[in-house]
């Protein structure tokens, strides 16, 4: 077991519960570089008092994720265990259904593990060294406590490219070629291993809940549609029409695949998101509910001012489709923009636009993507519920 | 009608949507200050540019409130009712009951009038010298609308002695004596002339509402819990069991009273929050489910720090009352109290008693008290659902 000191003062945001240490703050010469990506260390401040046990990445400037703040913690099946009881107590309550986000890293005690359960199939996302060397106990805990008919390892994400980890994907025991996802009542079929990202989107489950007391007899748009959970759910919940828009086209299929199965009508358009807005306006098409709904448009914080004006030029083109008395979803799962400032963008848009917002609701993740209090990245999700009137 | 001329620079938040005038940003002499409080205003930038119509007081620092941006619109009977039509508008899509707040001040466009329906009964805030002189059209508006049954002004607020207006209330048509208020079918017997506040905190609403997924089974501690409205909520929703918390024995019985009136079974405790909760726990009483939902403990910018661990206090006892694993449903209605602080004050008491936090849900107040986008004074509701571990 490797030992690692802190420079002096560097130990605060551990202290305050912060699970994360920057390379720079740790005391250590150019041999730190050399350890095994993933290795288990005990971490102390300057003066020698523990602060915890994590692994390393020492090629990441994040060195170091936290595991407990117990030293002398094995990190085996039984840990595990634990930790995913825990996390499984709060899901349960949450949901009716055996489909949600189950793990969602730091914030469930886990760092570098995401895990989203789909009835008997569980999709799991190692993104670091460490929790991939911690791979064997992690699924001898799966399978102990939850007996999945699969597990499948994604493995396609960004964060293992940057670890340096494999991006095969590995399925473990038997997954059928499509799982039906449940949400609220409503299914979805699912291809999980070539579907985007885990496969659905869980995090605005809560705030599609959010969207039945408008939808009865409205005119839906689901701008970034993907599957169509939004507009689905609008339909389920007395919506009179809806229409999906979307650049793919296998992602429109499984949202009228998805629809079919459902009993649902729906409305599918391929196109890029603004092309597509503007050709509606050209069109004289209305819609009462516009949900604009983007993959992260800023990603990193130097892509910030053009993801902004990214989604300015989004939410602009939706309030051109609003009737007198109309419902923008405005919604940004990047963390690097503030709510404050998707905020400032809609009331400045809607002031051009010659329109008076009332900001009736804010939602955030779902409660199955908590927010750790210590660790501010952990919250990336708004989704601001916009009453537009004409002034 | 007045004209004022704003100092150069000086119509920048105007211009952003905001609705008010500091008197500092005024271009006027001193006969300003002798103007009658209440007169109605044209409002012109330095370069004579308009900027909207409002009305004034000069006796207080924000002399002026904007009422609409256009310089010759008529505030008259039809304004009103253009401007309630849409306050309505939007609640009616939100509230299967016709028991919610009407309108919410700035956010519907009305500054210093606040109104809450209660079915046939109305209660109206005039909280402003210029709304008081309007009341004559507002009144017309509001028969003519809706034909309440009686219009309540309760006059009894700091805002209004502030102005210097007067505090005695006035009632217009037949007041019952006792009105029933509906939330999600639960019945609250109220007096509304003698109650605190308005009579109900419909702010909280929603919030409640959230609460059910939670509730299955629990032991559920409501603490400020005027008239009981989040324990029967809990309590209707599923709740083992539910006690009040509240040092207003008036307030006890109007919660025993719903309690009967819907056919569940509360218990009450008369204390004061911090004593009744370090009683509770000597006695070695648990809750699954503990609300803390104090009135404003931070009024005015001065009492921040005072107020900051007055909150602190509360949490930490409320925490202390929690099982291995609880649900803290921590909330701040006071406006000078950023979310961000309350989270921070949160993970230091939860570290403190060595417990885990998961921040599941951030409500804030409900959509029948919109948040206006240019006026951050708008938004003040805050309630965190932490799911709460031992480490």
């Amino acid at each position: 077991m490797l030992d690692l000191k802190l420079k002096p003062r560097e130990e605060r945001r551990l202290r305050a519960g912060h699970l994360w240490v920057y390379s720079n703050e740790i005391d250590a010469g150019p041999e730190f570089r050399k350890l095994p990506a993933g290795s288990l260390c005990r971490v102390f401040d300057s003066r020698g008092q523990p602060l915890g046990l994590g692994y390393v990445n020492p090629h990441s400037l994040l060195a170091v994720r936290i595991l407990s703040g117990n030293i002398e913690a094995s990190i085996d099946q039984d840990w595990f265990q634990r930790r995913l009881q825990a996390a499984l107590y709060w899901r349960e309550k949450l949901y009716g259904e055996p489909h949600y986000r189950l793990v969602y890293g730091e914030a469930d005690g886990l760092p570098g593990l995401v895990i989203d359960r789909y009835g008997e199939v569980l999709v799991v996302q190692l993104t670091t060294a460490g929790m991939e060397a911690l791979k064997a106990p992690l699924l001898a805990a799966l399978q102990a406590l939850l007996s999945p008919r699969a597990i499948v390892l994604r493995n396609d994400n960004a964060a293992r490219e940057q670890e340096g980890l494999s991006l095969e994907p590995e399925v473990i025991g038997s997954l059928p070629d499509v799982v039906e996802v449940q949400e609220e009542g409503l299914r979805y079929p699912l291809d999980l291993l070539r579907g985007q990202k885990t496969g659905f989107f869980f995090d605005q489950r809560d705030n599609r809940s959010r969207l039945a007391r408008y939808a009865s007899g409205a005119r839906v748009l689901d701008v970034f549609s993907y599957v169509g959970a939004w507009a689905l759910r609008a339909l389920r919940d007395g919506a009179a029409s809806a229409t999906c828009l979307d650049s793919s086209q296998t992602a429109l299929d499984a949202a009228q695949a998805a629809a079919q199965r459902n009993g649902l009508s729906l409305e599918t358009i391929r196109d890029e998101a603004l092309d597509g807005l503007k050709a509606l306006r050209e069109a004289g098409r209305q819609f009462d509910i516009v949900i604009v709904d983007p993959p992260a448009l800023i990603k990193r914080r130097k892509d910030y001012e053009a993801g902004l004006e990214h989604y300015a030029a989004l939410n602009r083109a939706a309030l051109q489709l609003l009737p007198a008395e109309g419902l923008l979803v405005a919604c940004s799962c990047s963390h690097h923009l503030p709510a404050e400032d998707l905020q400032r963008i809609l009331l400045r848009e809607s002031r051009r636009a010659k329109r008076r917002l009332r900001l009736l609701e804010q939602g955030a993740q779902g409660a199955d993507h908590p927010v750790h209090p210590a660790i501010p990245e952990t919250r990336y999700l708004k989704a601001f519920y916009c009453a537009v009137s004409q002034t």
